[in-house]
């Protein structure tokens, strides 16, 4: 199993200038007063396609062999993954196949082909997405681009954490804890590892939705736990990973600080919060880190670093948010 | 009368440091496909309080006799200003007393008590609010903080363009053209001073309201010339002063280039583009520049740079937005 390591993000960082976009980061005068420390807040909701993905997607098809990039990429997935591979390849020029569920929310579909990628719908009940996409892998000789548990997909998602680095210093506030929404752990793996260079006074902890809180648990007892689908239900539909990601989980246990668990009404105040303080449209998977601050969950005293991501949001959990 | 000069700007934006929020410049790739031609967004929607209206507060405020300062300020706004003169007043540690129609929106009023602001209602039918805060400031002692037509506010509200001009110079793009809000016309005039010494290749371009388009047709003519409230409506409510201020025009005739008129849905339009897109909350009146670029009115051929402020959005103007 080859991990990433530290050089490998920071190599990704240098190679994604000016491909991604360096997403701000900014305190709140409310959001300060609430918590009763500084927050700082990484809106990697900014970023292209609303969420970090792009990132991860970028830095794998850039690493990829000559002779196999141009034939394209394949990916499973119903969200912010289907949109930052498909956005990824477009910029590269090249083809992207995403496997999506038949029943996948229209707007979701049609962003995904506004990027210029073919979408193969499966059945949600009878098909197993991953033996699609390895199926047309294997078919088409093209790569299967995992949306967290390959050390290049983290190492593009963990520039998110070389940049915090960087600003944090500018603005001159080191956070003790990083907040970062965990679904497989990528994010989480990639923003780790750049602290543990760049700002190691500072620790990364997962954030999920309660009853998916997989990655608090496997960090618990040091192996990786996976949850029971179906015990529960979230409005995070981007965070239901029900068992960390062996690649993710071997750095997480090394550098993941505890992790918190918060539940669907924090998290719709949290969406509220936001789009009434912060002026930001969130998505549900996106807020939870925000969600914990508000909540009184997060570890330690501060001040926090939060990362944002993504923005995909529903409308109909938008009036609900504010209802 | 005195005018503002850009020096005055200049030490107003280094008076203001650590006080106001550096407010981030972004660029949105799907806004530059549309727009065809970059775009860079200035995020004034997350100034404290949500509006640049802040800075013109803080910077007067600054300024005031320390014999007369701590006396308090008194101001007649039932929006954005409102807010940022209770907020700025509060920063400072001074009383501040807002007098704001007696049929002013909840929301606004708990906002702005929230600052610890002491809120005077008057009937919007028969009282004259004006008169009502000249007379409060009189027998008090206490300072007028107008809301656009003073050096000391005008030179606070530049120093949004200061901003622009250090954070231009860090993303390597010149914008020729910089579009800006204009109700009264302070933001306007202070970014356009910021602009002449800064970035002298840019001109400032209000935009209005159509039918509210008094800075355009006074630019146009070289004269203030006022509109005839009730002759239209427009969901900018923040934009409907209806003829320049005296001290603002004399800068602008000078300074800001040919004016803009967006149509209500034009700006509807803006705002759901900036939910969807941007991922921001941007109200009527602070999307009036986006709404040119959108709409194909923004002036020359890019690239251009957009002020978006305040973000004080109405939820049922949102449901509308998003319909």
């Amino acid at each position: 199993m080859r991990l990433p390591s530290t050089t490998d993000v920071l190599a990704a960082a240098a190679r994604l200038r000016g491909v991604v976009v360096r997403t701000p980061l900014v305190r709140n005068h409310a959001l300060d007063a609430v918590a009763g420390a500084p927050v700082l807040l990484k809106l990697e909701t900014m970023q292209r396609t609303g969420s970090f993905k792009f990132r991860g997607a970028s830095n794998f098809i850039a690493l990829l062999p000559d002779d196999v990039r141009p034939r394209g990429v394949v990916a499973f997935s119903s969200g912010n993954h289907a949109q930052g591979v498909a956005a990824a390849a477009a910029d590269a020029g090249i083809p992207a196949t995403i496997v999506m569920p038949a029943d996948a929310p229209a707007v979701k579909r049609r962003r995904t082909e506004a990027h210029g990628a073919k979408v193969v719908p499966y059945d949600r009940s009878s098909d197993d997405r991953e033996a699609i996409a390895r199926e047309i892998a294997e078919e088409a000789g093209v790569a299967l681009l995992p949306p967290y548990d390959h050390p290049d997909t983290i190492a593009g998602q963990g520039t998110v954490g070389i940049e915090i680095c960087e600003q944090v210093a500018s603005l001159g506030i080191a956070p003790t804890s990083v907040l970062v929404p965990a679904g497989g752990g990528g994010l989480l793996a990639g923003v780790a590892l750049a602290l543990e260079q760049c700002l190691p006074g500072a620790t990364a902890h997962p954030v999920e939705p309660a009853g998916y809180d997989d990655h608090a648990r496997s960090l618990a007892v040091g192996e990786r736990v996976a949850i029971t689908p179906g015990d529960t239900t979230s409005i995070c539909d981007a965070l239901l990973a029900p068992i960390p990601g062996e690649i993710t989980f071997e750095v997480n246990r090394r550098l993941a600080g505890p992790g918190v668990a918060v539940t669907d009404d924090e998290v719709l105040a949290a969406i509220r919060f936001a789009i009434e303080e912060l002026r930001l449209v969130v998505e549900p998977g996106g807020a939870v880190a925000l969600a914990a601050v508000l909540a009184g969950k997060a570890p330690g005293d501060g001040p926090w670093c939060l990362v944002l991501s993504g923005a995909n949001l529903d409308p109909q959990l938008l009036l609900r948010a504010l209802a």
